[in-house]
């Protein structure tokens, strides 16, 4: 399981160096993906190159991951410890996990949409799928959050129910959870129908997302 | 005078808030700035969006301010209180504030060459100017500091000696430090001469730059 200062067994930035120094590490790569969208190199047309970076804008943005992030820490500890949640209903827990982590991954989602001159349609279905399967990535989370931790050390609450932070598993538990999962999942797929064989390997990442072990 | 924690005489966000939300606020707003230049309400020509998208990536990441910050916090106490720089040289010094604070005085002047069609020896004479207030920018900004803190509390140097922060002033010391600055104004009006009456705003601005007070 992934704590704090670890992400795949690996120290995170801020443990490996400083504070200081992920924060601009952080400055520094978003800043460079904006160079990199934007350079012929990315698409000879300026249009396509243009609409990519506001795409990624919108994405990781106040109204996207910036945003998100900052209700998630106005959330922290508006959680109490038998999950009742003072003012914060099921609504703005899907809000906030909708800007902080899946509006990056809509967006990813979009972006194969305007490179590949999608029709409207297209990208609703395109945007439904990258949805779905970003609610899915943060509910599967949430449930490898819970269960690694029970079965690490004896406890039926992991970090994020120490913190007192709303999640998806503290506000329904982890029955409903899983069964809303499938149903993403399940959503995810069922988006993708219109283009067949071509988003195989779309439908194996939806499946990918419920299946992580970590 | 400023300090770390107030700006102009009202407090910092990371003071008025938290540091948190003043990291959070300053990635929204950058985003934002990279969201606004890609709207087609900035200019109709995809072509000058995507440069001037490039212009702002390339002035504040890695190559610019991000990485002057970065340089910046590993010269901190590189000084010592006699200002004999171990290992600093006023080249690097140079470098750290060209990047820190230059890069994005620079970029804003190339943005105008951008959006203004200029030729070469334009595009070469505003990056001159911008390179030249940059400089002086900084140098007045030390200088200020130096002087204001040594008014103020009655002793010769400042916040940024107190850190042993590498400036300037400390390493030229401050007469050296305002023949240069005025060197720099000069430099920069003169890049402005083949534009005529046109650049007057751009003279008042470098003017300005070597006389403001706070």
């Amino acid at each position: 399981m992934d704590n704090d200062d670890t992400r795949r067994g690996k120290p995170t930035v801020h443990k490996a160096f400083d504070e200081a120094t992920a924060i601009l590490a952080g400055d520094a790569l978003q800043t460079l993906a904006f160079d990199v969208l934007s350079r012929h190199s990315a698409h000879s047309d300026p249009e396509i190159r243009a609409a990519l970076v506001q795409c990624l804008a919108r994405a990781s943005g106040i109204g996207g991951m910036a945003g998100g992030q900052m209700l998630d820490l106005e959330a922290e500890g508006r959680f109490t410890e038998n999950n009742q949640p003072p003012g914060l209903t099921m609504e703005d827990v899907e809000r906030l996990q909708r800007m902080k982590t899946g509006a990056l991954l809509i967006g990813c989602c979009q972006a194969g949409a305007i490179l590949g001159d999608a029709d409207e349609d297209a990208r609703r279905a395109i945007e439904r799928y990258g949805r779905a399967i970003g609610f899915a990535f943060q509910l599967a989370d949430d449930l490898l959050d819970f269960e690694g931790d029970a079965a690490q050390v004896g406890k039926a609450v992991g970090k994020d129910a120490a913190k007192n932070k709303g999640t998806f598993v503290s506000m329904m538990g982890p029955r409903a959870a899983k069964r809303k999962l499938d149903e993403l999942v399940d959503d995810a797929k069922w988006a993708l129908r219109p283009f067949g064989a071509r988003a195989e390997w779309l439908v194996a990442r939806a499946d990918f997302v419920a299946s992580r072990k970590s």
